[in-house]
C-alpha cells in the first residue's frame, strides 16, 4: 500500500561533496547534496544553489568551481561547511582544510578531499529560488591512496565517500556490494 | 599525492532509480544514475538522457515522467532495464514489474519500487549528445512498509535504496550511519 507524501526534494541516496569557488586567497567551500551528472559528452555536472549563496557569487566571478568528494571521516567538516556562511566564517581556518591549485580552472580544490573534479561553468538555469549551475568537468584528481591496482580507477572501499540522506538529515557510509552492473541483469532472460 | 585522471563523468556515489515515461499501455522504464535535485522551490530533479533514448521520446510525448527508487533486492531488474531498449523489449513482462497510475501526471509509476516521484517537465538543456531534462516533482509516494513511525518520513533502513558506483560499474547498498547532518558540524568551534 502506497502513501502520498506530497511534492518533495528527496531522492535516495545523494552524494555529499564540498563545492569550492574563488581564488586561493579568497575561496568558499559549500556542502552540496543537490548535484548530479548532466552529460557525458562533454562530462558535466549540474548542481542546485540557492540564489543568495555566497558560493554562487564566487562561481559567477570565476566562471568555474571544483567538486570535492570527502570520505566519511570528514563528516563533521562537511557539516560545518553547510552550517555557516563563508561571508562571515573562514571555513578553511576553522576546519583545517587546505586549498591546492587546480590544473585547468582558477578555483582551487580541497587537498584533503580524496577525489576532486575541476568544472568550468557552461549553463545556468533559474528554477524558483535556486540556480542550477551546469559545469563541464575538465579534469579530475584522486589521491593515490584511493586508487586501485590499475592506478587509474577509484577503489570505492578506499574512497569511502560520504553519503547524504535527505529528510532524515543523516550522513551514511556505503555498504556491501550488491552486484555488478551491466551484468546481473543478464540473468533475466527475455520471455520466448 | 594526487593523480590526474582526466575529464570524467564519475561522481561518488550516485542514486540508481528507474525512470518511467509513457502511458499505462505503452511505457518504458530506464535505469538513470545521472540524476540529482535541481531546486527546492519548486522541488525539481534534473537528469541526463542520451538524445537517442526511447524514454526521451516518451517523455516529450507525455510532458512528464516518474522516478522510481528500487531497493537492493531489485538490482537485477534495474540492470536489465539498463541493458535492453524498450523499443524491442517489453521490460515489464520480462521483469515482472507492474505499473500503477500516478495521481498528478500521465506517466505511470512502478508499483514494486518502494519510493516514487511524479515529475512534470519544465526545462530541457541540450549538452553535447545528452539532454538534461528538468522536471518539477509534483507528488511523491512511498510504500507504508518503508515509512518510519511518524508515517510521513522514509525509514532509510527499510527503503534500502540501490546505489550506483560509476567507473567500477557496481551496485552497492547503503552502510552504517556516520553522523547527524546539521548537527555534527557544531563540534567544530570557530577559532577565537
Amino acid at each position: 500500500m502506497k502513501r502520498a507524501l506530497g511534492p518533495s526534494d528527496r531522492l535516495y541516496p545523494m552524494p555529499s561533496p564540498l563545492v569550492v569557488a574563488g581564488t586561493p586567497d579568497l575561496a568558499d567551500a559549500m556542502a552540496v547534496a543537490w548535484i548530479g551528472i548532466a552529460s557525458a559528452t562533454p562530462p558535466s555536472v549540474a548542481m542546485a544553489l540557492r540564489r543568495t549563496r555566497h558560493t554562487l557569487t564566487l562561481i559567477r566571478e570565476q566562471g568555474d568551481f571544483t567538486v570535492n568528494v570527502p570520505s566519511t571521516s570528514q563528516a563533521a567538516i562537511v557539516d560545518h561547511c553547510g552550517l555557516v556562511s563563508g561571508r562571515d566564517h573562514d571555513k578553511f581556518a576553522e576546519t583545517g582544510l587546505t586549498l591546492a591549485p587546480s590544473s585547468a580552472v582558477s578555483s582551487p580544490m580541497i587537498a584533503e578531499c580524496p577525489y576532486n573534479m575541476e568544472c568550468r561553468v557552461t549553463h545556468e538555469v533559474e528554477i524558483g529560488e535556486y540556480v542550477l549551475v551546469i559545469g563541464e568537468v575538465v579534469e579530475t584528481h584522486a589521491d593515490e591512496s584511493v586508487l586501485d591496482e590499475t592506478g587509474t580507477r577509484v577503489d570505492i572501499q578506499a574512497l569511502d565517500p560520504l553519503v547524504y540522506i535527505a529528510g532524515l538529515r543523516e550522513y551514511r557510509a556505503l555498504g556491501r556490494k550488491v552486484a555488478d552492473a551491466f551484468s546481473v541483469g543478464k540473468t533475466i532472460a527475455p520471455k520466448e
